[in-house]
């Protein structure tokens, strides 16, 4: 089996601190000045934090998933977010969710990771194309 | 309280991917694979796997973690280990465990991280001063 989807380009840019609403400010104030960054709230995606020049070489967000447990999830950033769920499919994630503009898979041990539309500055330089 | 142990320098490089032995080489396999990476074991330290070459902003490594559920964790590199581990300390971090070369903490809402000692090449750039 092969993706037939076509060429399309993606990029592994950033891990987010998803934590439940009872230590959310806690855990990005921690980051936050562990980092050296600014927290600031996503104006979209209001359950978003960016932090904003943050020492890491990946960008670095957090978001509050109310009741759910304290996980870490990647985000995946593509040029085609259709082709690239088919093609991580072939390999062996599983689709979880649909997000807003995402979608939600995991890994085959259960690790969570979106597939996003792309939008760092990187893309074009750091992307790699897929099939 | 302030930290006393002087100034020295961190940065977040990597996110390790922990996966239990009964999935490890199908997550090692399936991560490779979407992020066009040669998987590569690390002499040193056999539980741990490298990504070279992955379409990633950061280092991606994987750690076989034997009967331990799925989970990410982070690397922060400082020049000063224990310097590091004291100011996180402060800012609201647990010290879990001492690895090898390594201290294994959480943040407040538990996420596990890592402070190791600095060996990436982008470490004397893109590091900050902290104290």
């Amino acid at each position: 089996m092969r993706c037939t989807a076509g060429v399309h380009r993606i990029l592994l840019r950033e891990v987010v601190i998803d934590a439940p609403s009872s230590t959310f400010a806690a855990t990005r104030d921690f980051w936050a000045a562990a980092l050296g960054a600014e927290a600031e709230s996503v104006a979209e995606f209001p359950e978003f934090t960016t932090l904003r020049k943050a020492a890491a070489l990946s960008w670095v967000g957090l978001q509050e998933v109310r009741n759910a447990d304290a996980r870490y999830h990647l985000d995946i950033e593509t040029d085609d977010v259709k082709a690239e769920v088919a093609r991580l499919t072939v390999l062996g994630a599983v689709k979880v969710a649909d997000g807003r503009s995402w979608v939600v898979m995991q890994d085959p041990s259960g690790h969570l990771f979106d597939v996003v539309p792309h939008e760092s500055p990187w893309f074009a330089e750091r992307s790699i194309e897929v099939s």
